[in-house]
């Protein structure tokens, strides 16, 4: 995909709809402390497994708060992932990720749980509940590529490429990722 | 540690000094976006392992943030790790988190970078680059605990019970410290 940035503007956010920044204030054994931090939604991803093509599909979508620090990472490669922002179970969640996302309808029954751990403890404390998919073409029902105009592009990674794709740095990732496909590595692929 | 939390208080951060909360307007491929994110600092994190007691040397402390998102979790599980908010380079910021965190003088030429990733690349966009480093009683030089009242408490975890503690979800623990713990277990106990 061509991805144009342009334009990139940086301003005060006067009126947060999804950003909720407070300010904690508790005493830890009996001392008064302060902390800064935001409101922010659980969120569900899922490591999606092409058994044909013997590859993972991940998502690569550009992050405007990765760019903001880094202006060379115009991309970053995810998980399918989604905000637990409705009221569904967490697994119907992954399983419209992976609908929405990726354009493939997975059977409910066969998704399976990994584990679940925080991804920023500093600032945000919100939990990620991580699963995994098995594919193939008899599930495709569409192109994927998100909803509202989300401009997601999916990449297929051959399994045999993981470790050098995982510790290239000049590809922007999350650490939720590379634990999964070292997972995947221990548990399904003995 | 005893860990007593009271009159645990939220109200709206109206004069943040770590939290910069930021609209970013741009336009990709021609169509006009915008995002809520917050400024953050990089970081660095390291692995440790305590040779002679074949464990891992990890960092247990109450985080205000995940602590709103679940009161159940008032210790949250972590690698030694500090912010990229100094002059220094990134060995040098992960040697002085690893005396003040956890009390040991690691000689700069043993630290070891293993990769860098994106912690959060929703909100904060902040990269962290993670370490490892091998100590022994020798480069022992104080307690640990962290400065200015951190209350951080250090937490030796024996080697073989590394997948029990991972898998674990009652604990509180962040993805990167279960890279991290992958990777030893592929690169370091051959």
């Amino acid at each position: 995909m061509n991805n144009k940035i342009e334009e990139f503007k940086i301003k005060p956010l006067i009126e947060p709809k999804y950003v909720h920044p407070v300010k904690i204030e508790y005493k830890q054994n009996g001392k008064d402390k302060t902390w800064e931090a935001v409101r922010n939604f659980d969120s569900v991803s899922i490591l999606i497994y092409h058994e044909e093509k013997k590859s993972f599909l991940l998502v690569k979508q550009f992050r405007p708060a990765v760019y903001l620090n880094d202006n060379s990472k115009k991309f970053t490669y995810e998980l399918c992932a989604g905000l637990v922002d409705k009221d569904a179970s967490l697994v119907q969640i992954a399983k419209e990720e992976i609908d929405e996302e990726c354009g493939f309808d997975v059977p409910l029954k066969e998704i399976e749980k990994i584990t679940s751990f925080y991804t920023n403890v500093g600032v945000s404390g919100g939990c990620q509940y991580l699963y995994y998919a098995k594919i193939d073409d008899s599930m495709k029902i569409h192109e994927g590529g998100g909803i509202h105009d989300e401009q997601i592009e999916l990449m297929y990674l051959p399994i045999e490429e993981y470790k050098e794709f995982m510790y290239d740095e000049t590809k922007a990732k999350t650490p939720g990722l590379m634990f999964a496909f070292m997972w995947f590595m221990e548990n399904k692929l003995k």
